[in-house]
């Protein structure tokens, strides 16, 4: 199948793009590597030393004698997008060329402005190029759980059936996003579902939870493939920073009580997932909704796993509660649905002390490249302005969070 | 109270900024006139000889000897924005400063791309100012009916109750937007809700219907007040479109089967509903959603009651039904509340014979200023390119749909 990464420079789209090509699929990856000039803006880096993209391509096909196409553009420029695509010519096209991180959208108007126009602004021009050129292919769309909110009652996949004054309708389930980022992320969901009515194009949405880990069979080959590990506090998902914290023997940072509850998911099950959203298209005209993540977690249960982890590693591993900086309920009910792409033959590989293990290893390894001061909260939900060049301290976000609650 | 109505000098702006300053408001108006582009990019015109804005307020000063106080500029522009809420210190601001028209953002993808990034770029850059500048303000949104679109169950306003499995929560109500404009409207939404949320502000969302009419006691005073008055496919909201075909002695044009039902309100009632939400701010952090209409008419029923109309006044009114541009339901089941302006206060002014009258005598009265090409749609949903330049004819659309529709 001819298969086209958007974003297949970054976190999720490396794994992904290498685990298609090598399933036999041709691969093309498309990306601006704006992801690499978000590390410069943050000054921080990625955990692992990742290579740039040539290097990486060109490994990857002396590895196996795979090429990986490469289309170097950004998304939002509809000439080059739209011309990649009649020159590619993809049957699939996995869209993850987005600014994905919550507290980066929430730094400052510039950023939530940046995020919400590059994200609704690239996906759009993604649906028009799709129905001028390639009316057929089938797009595949990173969401996120966080598009959902954290509801009174079961989280459904993407609509849910409405009982109203002795009547019944299906609809799309009502979205109550947390982050100008997550935002973005619904409103593209919104286009993506009027585009399919419309033009009948077809489309999978992928409401994925959080991702950690950092390690695919593909990856693993050499380490000249090696993945991003992000342990900021911008775009550092929680466990990953977990284990980085644990590695240089700093505590955890809860943010508040710690009972915020997510779906979680191992790298290796986004790339499958993805692989089976592509073999199991859309119907034309249809907008369908996966939740793809594989379990769900409190914030402060990871916090505990990766306490124990240390523990057997011979780390001691503290935990601190600290203010939240965002804008959550910090204990609330959390039930979601996510059997869709099990009924498509996904396998998760689940959480298990194993994989913590080799998260904290990685995160040993490369201990001398940690930079501590990156991974306390400075972007504060609360505040329409985040200063993030002033230097980290313990203290500094709960300071900040006591100035703008006036 | 100090009241800024931002756009204006459009068709409601217009009327709701002096039906405000009569009423002994403080009033500016901030407007960057890129309506008056619109008509020239599209090759039409208001039906009424509009004045200048500049030619408009000082008239209304001579009459009245009340100031409009004038902000130019553009509201995606936040150095100006931020820099009016900081020099007028609104303590409401009702925000028109959109683009309004569905078959505009459907022209192609420019058009797409322009509506969505004007009109949510516009919001947040008013949320951010707001935050900044004016955190008491009361924020005073237009919407649109037509985020709900036409669901199969009661239409809620905003939110509604859902019980599912066991359990209950009331969430916004799910959103089906039927345009790139509409759902511009629908991002908004979640946009302001979040701000509510996140920084305490305060905010009305009006789900408008669609407004007819184009008189109030304050345009009436003067004819150098005159308000706009669209009939064109673009920007023509359709009873005043079927008053203009009428006088023209054309026949109405029913996109379909004309069982397309909407909600709809007389101008009079829009700017004493606005008032009404400004007297009766909503409470620091909350999102309070409107419905702001008065009656549910079908298309068909709309061009029959206009049929009626012009055989009061000699006109023979000949009723045709032309292929739907528009990807919509032509018949479907519809029923939307519309009570809390009701309890508020709001008298409706229903559609009666002698409004119909009056419109029916404005369009004979501007009859010279008919362009009897711009009534006929040119713009069709299911086509990713629509060239108005084209000439207008009765098959144009009809045939544009049958190219497309391969």
């Amino acid at each position: 199948m001819r298969i086209a990464v958007l974003g297949g420079d970054g976190y999720c789209g490396w794994a992904t793009a290498l685990y298609l090509s090598n399933k036999g699929h041709s691969v093309a990856i498309v990306d601006n590597f704006i992801r690499r000039q978000w590390d410069y803006e943050l000054g921080v880096q990625t955990l692992t030393p990742i290579r740039t993209l040539a290097d990486r391509l060109r490994i990857w096909q002396e590895l196996t004698g795979k090429e990986i196409e490469l289309f170097v553009g950004d998304v939002t420029d509809y000439d080059f997008l739209s011309s990649m695509i009649q020159t590619f010519g993809p049957e699939a096209v996995i869209h993850f060329a987005e600014q994905r991180a919550a507290p980066y959208s929430m730094i400052d108007r510039k950023h939530a402005v940046f995020t919400q126009v590059n994200n609704v602004v690239g996906t759009l021009n993604l649906l028009y190029a799709l129905r001028e050129f390639q009316p057929e292919c089938h797009l595949v769309k990173l969401g996120t759980m966080g598009e959902y909110g954290t509801p009174n009652i079961d989280i459904e996949e993407g609509y849910i059936t409405i009982e109203h004054k002795g009547r019944k309708d299906v609809l799309p389930y009502p979205k109550q996003a947390g982050s100008f980022y997550h935002l973005s992320k619904v409103h593209d969901s919104h286009n993506i579902m009027f585009c399919c009515r419309i033009w009948g194009l077809r489309a999978t949405d992928l409401n994925q939870g959080v991702v950690y880990g950092t390690m695919t069979e593909e990856v693993a080959l050499d380490e000249a493939l090696i993945n991003r590990f992000d342990y900021d506090e911008v775009f550092g998902t929680v466990l990953n920073r977990f284990c980085v914290q644990a590695a240089l023997g700093t505590p955890l940072t809860v943010y508040g009580k710690g009972g915020q509850t997510r779906g979680f998911l191992d790298l290796r099950d986004t790339v499958r997932c993805i692989e089976l959203a592509c073999l199991n298209p859309a119907a034309r005209g249809e907008f369908r909704v996966f939740n793809q993540f594989t379990e769900q977690f409190s914030v402060l249960q990871l916090a505990h796993m990766v306490q124990a982890a240390g523990k057997k590693l011979g780390v001691e591993v503290q935990v601190d509660h600290i203010p939240d900086p965002r804008v959550e309920a910090e204990e609330h009910y959390y039930n979601a649905k996510h059997s869709k792409l099990i009924e498509l033959g996904l396998k998760p590989h689940l959480l298990t002390d194993s994989l913590l293990d080799s998260l904290m290893n990685i995160a040993l390894r490369y201990r001398d490249r940690i930079d501590g001061s990156k991974m306390l909260p400075q972007v504060n939900w609360r505040a329409a302005h985040n200063e993030r060049r002033q230097p980290a301290s313990g203290t500094a976000v709960g300071t900040r969070m006591a100035e703008v609650a006036k």
